[in-house]
């Protein structure tokens, strides 16, 4: 019976990430991802008070799946400062490539959408999952003999988050290389 | 009779770019326009059909204000290399700092909100509008004599992008801080 109910937990989850991934947080309701998971909408509601109860469900799941992918990325990588850069953004670039109508990243997506509600639970989520992955670049880079890497892996964060948006609106993927040249030029430089 | 038109137009493009701003596209509805402007909902149904031309019109307002506000950003800054780039970030961070609930680039939030819908109006305008900043950068590093100006300023367009994002969700300035001196390493650099 647990089981049962961890299930279908898991599939309004899996249902509700789709859509506010698709379609944002604003234009998702309840009725919509309980069509996706194929349940009624009261059932969605036994498990989860409120849209925003979800998001938050939704956002905890999704920072759980971001180390994974992080894992992932890194057994794809090699090790050597250049090699590992030009890995990293460009298995951004082939994600972007690979999804029909890609959005970038969940996270910000999220929290942009959310910005005028400081106090909304998305936001520390996403804090979390960005300062995870900033401490894995850290680490990263520190593997590879880069000097001052916390502060290397801030410049590849800036570049990345910038990115992934210019890429978002222009539609053009150079923004993805052109970050990946700036953050070698980086990395390489002292002082 | 025309002056009073366009006047009535131009209350209700103001309303609409402060609702857009402040809540995101989805979260603002016409009635909320219409009460900001002090006008019946009819009457700005008699200006625009509908909320997503509305945006158009808010969009297009918007472009020529961006137009307006990096002349005065020019007008504020020092021509030398590290000196323009000090006093871009330094600008965007007053902004950042000295507006309540302050949710980053208008323009990006929107393109994010609406990235599901690639066909949307919202689109070109906000694309023309970061291609005149970036070409507007272009410019500035030219008669600063940085090598290849072009390539530097899409780097200054990337780390701006990327640190508009991170201190929107970290709350935390320095991410524009450490933009500024990634950029002012970039464009010294040769190679």
């Amino acid at each position: 019976m647990r089981k049962k109910q961890e299930q279908v937990r898991q599939r309004i989850i899996e249902a509700a990430y789709d859509s506010f991934w698709r379609s944002g947080f604003a234009r998702t309701n309840v009725d919509g991802i309980a069509a996706r998971a194929k349940l009624t909408k009261r059932t969605v509601y036994s498990y989860f008070r409120s849209k925003d109860d979800l998001l938050a469900a939704v956002l905890r799941h999704h920072a759980e799946l971001a180390t994974t992918r992080l894992q992932h990325i890194q057994d794809r990588m090699p090790t050597d400062r250049d090699g590992l850069i030009d890995s990293f953004f460009g298995q951004l670039a082939g994600w972007a490539r690979s999804t029909p109508r890609w959005s970038g990243s969940g996270l910000t997506r999220l929290v942009v959408e959310l910005a005028d509600l400081p106090g909304h639970p998305a936001r520390p989520i996403a804090q979390g999952a960005k300062a995870t992955t900033e401490a894995w670049l850290t680490e990263r880079l520190r593997e590879a003999k880069v000097a001052g890497s916390p502060a290397r892996a801030r410049d590849v964060m800036l570049l990345m988050e910038g990115a992934m948006m210019l890429v978002l609106i222009h539609g053009d993927i150079s923004y993805m290389e052109a970050a990946a040249s700036a953050a070698k030029r980086l990395v390489r430089k002292r002082g």
